[in-house]
């Protein structure tokens, strides 16, 4: 079957590091031989393979760099550019897409509007699936390449300074980063636009999945919103083989704006205009140009970007000898032929057989509460055939869904039995329900839509349902209308 | 030169035999060998060749499964995806677009939305071409890769019960696939959704080609509409070297409901709604499900469909065994990598030197009777100014002519001499003028337009033209004016 | 670095005659070997090597001529086809793009509706890019195309009748190639399509480039509307190594009707309705037929045309043993290869390490006059941000500015002094001020907006700027206000 990459939680931290060791090899492999010297040349590894890359929203830069990271390493390319001319057209489910591509490939990049399309692909492909972007939600290849970048530059990611400009709330590549630089014990410095900081689920996750939160800092410049470093050693553990040093130890530790002065890498995004949602913020937005850069916090900044920029990041900037960003792009190459290379199983020993387990334990049901995400796939026609809800299940001060395919977060109202067709509104109960008999709803409501009752003890103590839902959702009559 | 795929007959039952023995050594060969397992890998025979894929409509799958076959025999591809990116949009014309783009490469597939603009293509190309689909009039590859799934899961086509559901009007699939189980000798069975019943036209060719007709059987379930058998060994016996227990003779034998209640192949068609002359029928459109299938006559049913499927076909259905579609599909690159390795001369002895015999005296006549079908390519404006109308002669109670690209068949009212300008309303005479001699038209005011009149033993016996008629058909007047 | 085409003008005659060379090799090698007797087959000289196409403007033809020649060299290719999937889409500089892309392959080539996009791309990436077509402006390797195709067919270009028909006034293929045939000596003939003559800035190029000019000769027939020959040696004297017999000496020769009575080429081009300014001119365009041929001037004229055709090239020409066009279609494959395999560095000797230098002095500057192309890349938004205004200064009875991008030609009206910030009116100046210290304005008020003052001496002997543009460009009243 092999492995899928949908996020970059799909790969443990030491296969990171395997990962970019394959790709130091690939690029030094690449430089020297017999060729012309302009050529990069190609590796003879995969003339066996064929990659198929299915991109249903426009990009030729990712595309391109999965393609010519195939024909480096000596495979052979299906390329598929324009959704306009894809069976999607014809109303085809990603399901039944990826069964009959899966015959005409080894392996496939996907990228797709809807959040967790990727994730559905990889559920029904028998070769591995990478996600080349699904929405809002993940370009967990971006990810891997912004942090090769760092660690090539810079020699580790521990402790390091990393500041974040810009779109923070609605960049797909930015949250990724947020959570691998979380994961690696970089320091996450936030230089949002107005009105467009890093959002509170995002903060939330960094706190339960890689326990690294915000901390008070006095005396910070006035362009910093937020200062987020890694507490504890509990989530780093999880990951095996790390060198004990590796770790930092928040909690013996204070810190002072002496600690964050310095900024080792300076990561700028752009305004995210082709996403829904949008306001028009284009004014407000900061510009990062050579005079900006004089400032001496950034007198040793690596400036990286995920390209493409608009006007956020000023053509002055790149004669100087900090901006990193076509260099960053130029490593998509390796990165990505490592990537390919040990999904193909053509280079082993760099990914487990199976990918790391879910920290949390995981819902599934048809019928019962449906996550909330407009863009997620499950809400998708033809999806909603054959999809049932999956959610993780955070515990927590609440009890919290995070849904498998898009990461949204979700809060059901009420807990229910499948064999007894109860259900409670306490919902610390949902630990006495086996997986396999649990049901959640939105609300009330939708328990009783689903023909559910409330469990006895509870109906005791609660009041009846409100009176117009009481007369059940389908109601037509008007709000006032006389019972 | 080479042999080119426009239509299922340009294949004998032999060929298409050896065609499927190809496949299944590459079925074999792509399986085996030193590969990481869950590579299929590709065959070094190609090497030397380059596949162009033209489509002038959408479709990804069909793309490539075509460009993954030629990959997995060693060869290479040029990929063009998009009508609007091709010259096709500067007002080119299918000839002069063939004669430019095989000089790029060694076998052309093609996809276009005109009737017969496949036929075009190979007529004008020094290179084999294979339909990828023209419009609603054929699409082989899809044709053999049904085939070649009914014969591996079946052993054998002649005597199968393939029953077809769905949208026998206007899929190009359920078509192809008719002729072809006739030839081989399959009873076919329909269950068309109300008002998408098999097309006079098609029963028609059944009788007149493949000597397949309908017949009465009593007692069968009210969904079947239709019982197609093969009736005598006379077109048959065109195909050489088949064994002489192949045929079935009709004639001999009595056929009962029983013959019919067992159903060896389920296949299911969607709802063609992507093709003009739609009216919205999609709310009557019968859904195969798991519950349908229980039925014991499907018991032993391979459930087939061309895909994508739309919800004609429940997703329940996917995990029962008799589900064939996502197996039909894959089957789709070892027949198109033996197609591929035939037509290009790179595996002997597959297909003949040249195509089999058309059956029928060919009629080919600039000015004339043209071509009555709006989607035919002789009716589009560039091919205008260098195709002839071509027609096939089919001899019968009436004298009907078949188009040779897009076989719509059209009843000419005269035929006439071109060296005497005469013309007779007597169709039986057109066997007394030589083929090069002949012409004919769609009725008498065309004849006159061109300036023939009527042979003169007739005139004494006709009426004249009609009045208005007799004015021109250009005559402006309005209808009631008098003379 | 390597060298990059991005006009004809990027190659001496002598590297032209070298391509053609190796051109011819390819053609040979791969014609033979013991293929399949239908397989053109490949070379094995570009494995190493990928080519990218980048294509912002539909062309299959183009697009697979390059894909074509480099899959037969061996090679491996990266495809973009749609301007749509592009990250151009997200407001992405061609500049940025391109030093992306540069990543993933060995050679670009770049096809862009932008004038002068292609001389951007070959400025900022480091590898070599080629010129599939920019707008109006070139598409070097057609016109390489065209010329090899005179070669092959006439053993010779010198003293050769070249008559050129149709759309003589937008046609880039035309344009590039009068100036490529006024290179190699021969003799020009235009027969225009009314208002579709060659414009005078073209007229005026090969007089100041290539010393080619129009002469007076009586005598000719009606539809020629223009003669051109080369007429010194001055300019041909640049290109080192021709045989001393290859220059025409046009002073010592008187012409007459005679000498252009006999048409060695005739091509036709096809009415530029894809591109702007067209006033549909359709109904009057000439039409080139079998009947039209039967003229005895063109008894040996091979017939050309660069495809595709519209109607001004009759269908019952293509089966005349003079039409030449789908061989000079199928010359592209291997004169690309000679191309790519030279810029690739995979064939030494073929091409210089550097391109020929220019003839003229270079400006350089920001602020100033800009281009007035519409269509030229210096126009666009995003290419404003980083590009200057580049010019090669034409010395002549004015002075003339042309666009180093687009080749459009403009001219000032003030020369100005950076360094102290005094303008003149008096062109000729400009050869007293240094380059780096020379500015250059459209007009007076654009000197002075941009705070340049008169210099001194002529202030006295000019009139005040007019009263309105005193006031500033900038002023909104309406014109007949009073003060």
């Amino acid at each position: 079957m092999g492995r899928s990459i949908v996020t970059i939680d799909d790969l443990t931290n030491d296969e990171i590091e395997n990962v970019f060791a394959l790709a130091d090899e690939f690029l030094q492999r690449l430089a020297v031989d017999g060729k012309p010297e302009r050529l990069r040349g190609r590796i003879q590894l995969a003339e066996q393979c064929v990659l198929a890359t299915l991109f249903f929203e426009p990009s030729t830069r990712t595309r391109f760099s999965f393609e010519s990271a195939m024909l480096r390493l000596g495979g052979h390319i299906l390329s598929s550019a324009d959704p306009a001319s894809s069976s999607a057209a014809k109303g085809e489910s990603i399901a039944d897409m990826i069964r009959v591509v899966q015959n005409y490939a080894d392996l496939i990049v996907i990228r797709h509007p809807l959040e967790g399309a990727a994730r559905v692909a990889a559920e029904f492909a028998d070769i591995p699936v990478i996600n080349g972007g699904d929405g809002r939600h993940e370009h967990p290849t971006q990810t891997l390449c912004d942090l090769y970048t760092l660690r090539r530059e810079k020699k580790k990611l521990k402790n390091l300074n990393v500041q974040l400009r810009g779109d923070l709330k609605r960049g797909r590549t930015v949250h990724s980063l947020v959570y691998a630089l979380a994961r690696f014990g970089a320091n996450i410095i936030t230089s949002s636009a107005p009105g467009l900081e890093l959002p509170a689920y995002v903060v939330r996750r960094l706190q339960r999945d890689y326990d690294c939160g915000p901390i008070d800092v006095e005396g910070l410049p006035d362009d910093v919103d937020g200062v987020y470093v890694t507490r504890r050693r509990a989530v780093q553990a999880t990951l095996p083989n790390l060198p004990p040093d590796f770790l930092i130890d928040v909690s013996s530790k204070g810190f002072s704006s002496k600690d964050f002065r310095k900024i080792d890498i300076f990561y700028v995004t752009r305004l995210q205009s082709e996403r829904p949602d949008e306001e028009g913020q284009k004014a407000d937005y900061p510009v990062v140009s050579a005079r900006f850069l004089k400032d001496r916090r950034y007198r040793d900044s690596s400036v990286l970007h995920p390209l493409p920029r608009l006007d956020e990041l000023a053509y002055d900037v790149d004669q100087d000898d900090r901006a990193l960003y076509f260099k960053q792009a130029s490593y998509g190459v390796p990165v990505r032929m490592a990537l390919l290379a040990a999904l193909l199983g053509l280079q082993e020993g760099v990914l487990a057989k199976s990918k790391p387990a879910g920290h949390y334990p995981l819902y599934t049901r048809r019928g019962g509460i449906a996550c909330l995400n407009p863009f997620c796939v499950t809400r998708n026609e033809p999806e909603q055939n054959y999809l049932a809800s999956k959610f993780w299940i955070l515990e927590g001060d609440a009890l919290t869904l995070r849904c498998l395919y898009c990461d949204h977060e979700t809060t059901p109202q009420c807990v229910g039995r499948i064999s007894t067709k109860r259900y409670d509104t306490d919902l610390s109960r949902w630990t006495r329900i086996p997986l396999e008999d649990l049901i959640m709803f939105a609300d009330r409501n939708a328990a009783h839509a689903a023909g559910f009752q409330l469990y006895k003890s509870r109906s005791r103590e609660h009041d009846p349902l409100p009176a117009r839902t009481a007369r059940g959702v389908a109601g037509s009559g008007p709000p006032n209308a006389a019972p």
